[in-house]
């Protein structure tokens, strides 16, 4: 399931964009065309409850992460593939990474066991473009944490209440072919106040029956990174089964996918010498650099 | 030292009164009276050039923190004080961080020295409400990046040329009494782009003689804290001596003082339980926590 | 009531803000005292069914602007008048909207009657600086629609059923002293979809007993001046009688408050002719306008 | 004239196919291909310099619409149709807006000249999903300024100046292809304040010769609308003869094209009775409107 699929070096998968608008789709074989013109989304699954809760494991028998997977599958637009926490590097090597166009993150039981240097990895591709939607207990963990810049935290509470997801920006692409508003019968509840920066756009608020809202759908940009937080998926309930979340995280990977490929100028702190200035100045005053020196980091 | 310093309201005076705690301020009772009426500021000086660089010594003879503090503290609503990387924890106590109300930062030479745990004491305060001000070489240390989630990088040049910085959000409380714009006739180039998030607002933008801009005032909220960016700032130019950047100074730390005190309640993320929702409701399903049991994080 | 207290000229305002940090306010006889140091606020109400409906007269016999002219009065800072559809002018010429700092507005019944002139003066002095507060049925006002520029439009039910109202930006200003949420026990819904442009902040998210949500607060900048929409206030509850709804209307008429002054260059788009460029520039090639001439509007 | 656009993966083409009714696009059968292929753009041209200055006419003989739409047609994803102020009702009937997916607006001498009723009906279809794109000397049109709701002002010289726009937003849609800043040798100068909204995203700041700033791109939200402020081309320079200012434009069609449809709710207020709430409520006390009654406007 999550075998190395779609692992492309750069330069194959620029001219796999520019082939996507030559319209030869139809002509070529399944996996070839699958391949060549998707969007390449991991789908990330702690995987723990899965293993160690028997309601989970019920629920979801292939893991949460198969089934988010196999739900974006069903786009042919979309070719997701699972890494998991205990797999070496949680699954996400360098060069796996390189080839994601987003990446889906689910963890719970265990933030703290993502390894640091993951953490960093991950962050360093949303800049580089790399879209990022976290999912529901995703909000503790420390990529999202690291790349809000605040505490993301919230209230909560275990009741299988009924949620009522409201569309606030319709004809938003994360919002698309919804209707204005959609229900998940069973959910746990998360309250406000969500402590993330203003976002650049609020999609979803929820309403609960316990007399709880909450922002369930917000937008992000990082670097060069499109970030997408959604709400809904407590692992006791079948959330990710339901047909119209799915349709969320397909539209939510679309619109999270930048095609303009990695930007790797984002790391740089470049220096422009005085002679190579695009306006002809003549320096002036003391300066603590040498020339060609690089700054302090 | 401070006579009756009148510039609160009474009810801003109460709210003060209030909302301090007995901490380091009760044991210097002379300045008591002050303290109580004024927004505390810490200016955070790295202080390294100032004692290794004879240019910059020469400019800033009492180091820059103390310039830049004297500024403030020209203004009778302000009582600014300041801290360094060389003295224990940087100066930075929890006591100390816990009675200021806006603290300003600036470091250049050696942002790796710079304390981790220090680091994250200064970003819960400004969660909590604590005003932050991050100065020119200031975007590059551990307390910016940590709080923007993104690199923080821009290009730069040392060349002494001419600075235009334009207001381009009249009457913003930062730009309060400026001009359309002001210049910096020798600073260093920091040129676009600028990678931190989509501001709140944005209040500068400078125009360079070697041709290029940079978006010099950047407002953020994160938590209950208030960030501004100020780009003009090199140690080698005598930037800190200018009137105008003086006035930005004390406008921004009125406008990043938050008057409602400490706001304790942000890191925390609390059971709802059932029995206690705001609205009646059954508990259905299974759960995963058991009652009164705290969240994973 | 809606006599023409606060009424000054620009200069003798320019002079009063500054008196205010002189710390004279205890000294000088209330009246004076008021006039001198407060923020003038204008409470618009449309005051139709106040006068038609046996049910609006009984729970505000003296009409909603005065209720809530009262409120804000309650504060010392604060001086509130008030003017109404029916008054010349509505109650709002050009010298009256001068003096004011904030300006409230209620209506629902008649809104085409307002005129467009004192529309569109009301929106300049909005972009020269005064704040402004939308209240309630407002929201579909000609002054709200001018100024954001989409439909305002939303869904709605009048059963008297809960609202509960969520502050989801703690420590802001219009949240001061406020708990997490607060209830009114019976008002109006107002759902999403609410056709306004994204804003700078939302402060309140509101929850209702029939399944609805709503950006029950939310803030723009248009101009120099500060907008605040703030959802409650149908006529037929007694919604401006309750004390936290008071609260929220004093602290946003101060956070709206633009302490700086009337900003008239707001209307201005000068010619800056090429010998006062700030940097020295030669004329090249041609050009429509001649020397002095204005630009086309 | 259109060969056959593969550009658009199946499943965007059966979207557009359904969402499109019936109007004027049928009764052309010969571009019935291309239309259902491309995104639709209209280029408005004010069509005034063009016919009365001799400089003006001699970079655009064919007028600055035809040439964008020209640029525009390069790209097969894109059918570009221009519309005059001459023509009638300004070449903007109902249909041919109903068919628009996005409008570029160009005007300058004579705003005033644009009749009310098709500027409502322009912010009409933007409010349902139309994307707009206003060019130069566009921000006084009244479209601009009745979508943004404020002046819309600026600082102006026309001095042939170099111009240098800097992209401070890498891999946003509009900036796709470019480097990080790219030269206008001779441009009007524009400078800030430009008193416009707070932007969703600035994607590009300008650097003038003359010592100005200015914010050169910009984008907003209005409705299911995308807009986007492109400052550069002045009639009397050949400004829209520039490949990368052609690459701009076509990236900005593609970005403010909105695939979703025309989004007619946008316009409504509707009511929900009690008996049709999602949560069942009893309905207490009083009430203004009567059973099935439409709110007030």
């Amino acid at each position: 399931m999550a075998g190395p699929r779609g692992v492309y070096p750069a330069r194959l998968r620029a001219r796999r964009l520019k082939s996507r608008t030559a319209g030869i789709r139809q002509r070529v074989p399944q996996t070839t065309r699958r391949m060549n013109l998707s969007i390449n989304a991991i789908v990330w699954g702690e995987n723990i409850h899965e293993q160690t809760n028997a309601v989970v494991r019920e629920i979801y028998p292939e893991g949460m992460h198969n089934t988010i997977a196999a739900a974006l599958n069903s786009d042919p637009g979309i070719n997701a593939t699972t890494a998991t926490l205990q797999e070496p590097e949680h699954g996400l090597s360098e060069a796996r990474l390189a080839a994601a166009d987003v990446l889906l993150w689910w963890g719970h039981k265990d933030h703290g066991a993502v390894d640091d240097a993951i953490v960093e990895r991950v962050a360093k591709r949303v800049w580089e473009g790399m879209g990022l939607i976290v999912l529901h207990s995703g909000h503790f963990s420390k990529v999202f944490k690291r790349l809000m810049g605040t505490p993301c935290a919230l209230k909560w509470r275990e009741a299988g209440e009924r949620e009522r997801v409201w569309v606030v920006n319709p004809r938003h692409p994360i919002a698309e072919g919804l209707g204005e508003n959609f229900v998940i019968e069973n959910e746990e509840m998360y309250g406000e106040q969500f402590s993330v920066p203003e976002p650049l756009e609020t999609v979803f608020i929820s309403w609960f029956a316990g007399g709880e809202v909450f922002r369930s759908g917000l937008t992000w940009r990082r670097g060069a990174g499109n970030i997408f937080y959604f709400r809904p998926g407590h692992e006791t309930y079948p959330t990710y089964h339901d047909a119209t979340v799915h349709k969320v995280l397909r539209n939510a990977v679309k619109w999270a996918y930048n095609p303009q490929g990695t930007y790797k100028a984002i790391h740089d702190a470049p220096n422009v010498p005085v002679e190579k200035a695009l306006e002809p100045i003549v320096e002036r005053g003391p300066r603590l650099h040498k020339a060609g020196e690089a700054g302090y980091r």
